[in-house]
């Protein structure tokens, strides 16, 4: 397996992760694809994945697998022990909704912040910002917080009583937290807990001396 | 099962499509939530959905589950066949990478668009629009509409030989795009051929019954 990749890129982190979890980073080749450059909204790259997004896995035959989640379900189905994904169908789906709201409440929303609201990528890659849009992104993550806050108040994991993908999908949010000086209100405290927490994982903490340590 | 619901929500569609796919249609009862007078916004809504969309499946113990795709994959695990997510990790990938590239490039794109760059629910609903970010969005949509073309072109089914959860998805954009008048282009015709292919399903022809016919 290749995963098209780069170091510092919060959602290529969230990939990297999973495959630690599953102790599949051995059996795949990094091909760094510089966000920097704009690498991925070139037509080599769209070939491969039309949302112009990493990670990508590509698998031997040249199939390519885009969207975290995706890449994500397709690594646990592949191998069973420990799951990310869930056993029980309420598992399932409540993996899948946490995993989700993760992304559009936090995540993906810091991501929106980025790349309209600040330099982003710089100035030959961000060529149609919206700063408007952007600074509601940031207000909508940083609400975010606050929700996934209240959450891990009554819990001790995302998505309930296990670490799952949707865990990994919020220590996705705070590596680009991290990224654009966004930090997680202090007063976030099961949150900030949790965050502790994760950074015990071998697979969190291995990553997390790739990337910068977002606090 | 108790489903909220409102009957021409392109999101709730997608779930009434799956329900009937799974013969799971009698076991659920329908709550409507008002899109048009808010309710989705307001306080009893968000407790049980914190991103205060439609639709939400809510079980026999009060559990709610929210997100398309997260209630059609507790669904789908709860009765196997016939499969919407798919059966190898392959097929699973594969169906998940294309769902989320259906939404990001064609549904969410045009409920982004609906929500800023129309009068979308009314002024008391749509209190704060970005004209120029939803125009880009209707612009995504329609680039979106050309790829997913491509893709028929190739394919009988969006994620490959069989129908699945990712039809589902593009079938709820036929539907959002019929209700915000964003005709799917005709040079798209593998596309237009599909979706004819596709109203010849029970689930969806009964569900097409319910909303506004795209064409």
């Amino acid at each position: 397996m290749k995963i098209y990749d780069w170091p510092t890129g919060p959602y290529p982190a969230r990939v990297r992760i999973a495959l630690a979890e599953k102790n599949l980073l051995s059996d795949v080749e990094f091909v760094p694809v510089n966000l920097w450059k704009g690498e991925h909204k070139k037509a080599d790259f769209l070939a491969k994945n039309y949302s112009g997004t990493l990670p990508v896995l590509e698998l031997g035959d040249g199939t390519c697998l885009a969207e975290c989640t995706a890449i994500t379900v397709y690594l646990d189905a592949l191998v069973g022990e420990p799951t990310l994904t869930g056993r029980t169908p309420l598992e399932k789906g409540v993996i899948h909704m946490m995993t989700k709201r993760a992304e559009i409440e936090m995540l993906d929303a810091i991501s929106v912040y980025f790349h309209n609201a600040t330099p982003g990528l710089g100035p030959d890659v961000e060529r149609d910002q919206n700063r408007e849009w952007g600074l509601r992104q940031r207000d909508r993550a940083l609400r975010g917080m606050h929700y996934l806050d209240a959450v891990l108040r009554k819990q001790p994991f995302i998505a309930g009583d296990a670490f799952s993908m949707a865990d990994i999908a919020v220590i996705g949010g705070f590596i680009f937290a991290a990224a654009v000086k966004l930090p997680v209100p202090q007063e976030s405290e099961a949150l900030l807990a949790w965050y502790a927490r994760m950074q015990e994982r071998p697979s969190v903490r291995t990553q997390l001396a790739i990337v910068p340590p977002p606090h």
